[in-house]
């Protein structure tokens, strides 16, 4: 209900009413649920074997990659229809490794102060929290 | 001339003698060059469309994933046959967009502690640099 309202690129690509960026699409990004008022999001991801290294589980990079698609869209939900979002800096730990399979992405916008906002999220499967991350992040409008 | 005579399943992917690992494939991972007694690796990747944002600029987490796999690999050229690593944490900041293209990504062994290595990386395209990462690592013994 709290997302039905809200217009925009952004819900127009997570609730299927414009393609997903091909970005969100190679992780095999899928919106859950979020909280803009409270600054959270829910979403998933499609670990693929694509993604693996040579003992077959999910590269931190692409882990990374998730945590990014996940602080990203946890500050664009809070977003006017006009202004976007430039990640200034990233930071990630890998708590333990993880296998192909569904991972599920929790971001949060911890703070903003005018233009800039500071992000974090956890990385999770069935078992637990894989990795997390913090991220700053510079809102911008569009022209 | 400085790599021929290293053996590995690292040098082996790296060389052709065994297939690259997934993530790397997926990310269009081509080794270049490496002093290993030094310290130092060259690498290069493919950014396709697939990884790109709404505005067709190569979504940062990508970059994170390129640097990822630059930092990783800079230490995996200066390990034992039987050795390998795990990335503790890993820091990226991103300086300007990037466009799908060719970029070329500088990995170092900045300190190595022990069992702790400590590496940064730069990833480019023509016009210079596009992101930077700083990681920790941690080698591991194969039993």
């Amino acid at each position: 209900m709290r997302i039905q309202r809200r217009t925009g690129p952004f819900w127009d690509g997570v609730t299927g009413r414009a393609p997903m960026p091909p970005a969100a699409a190679t992780l095999g990004f899928e919106f859950l649920d979020a909280d803009p008022d409270a600054g959270w999001i829910e979403v998933a991801f499609a670990a693929t074997d694509a993604f693996t290294n040579p003992m077959g589980e999910v590269l931190g990079g692409f882990l990374a990659a998730m945590l990014f698609d996940t602080v990203g869209p946890a500050l664009l939900a809070t977003l006017d229809p006009d202004e976007f979002q430039t990640t200034l800096e990233f930071k990630s730990s890998f708590l333990r490794p993880a296998r192909p399979g569904r991972l599920i992405g929790h971001g949060r916008v911890v703070h903003r102060d005018g233009q800039l906002a500071f992000l974090d999220a956890t990385l999770a499967d069935v078992a637990g929290i894989l990795a997390t991350a913090t991220a700053t992040a510079r809102v911008t409008r569009n022209p």
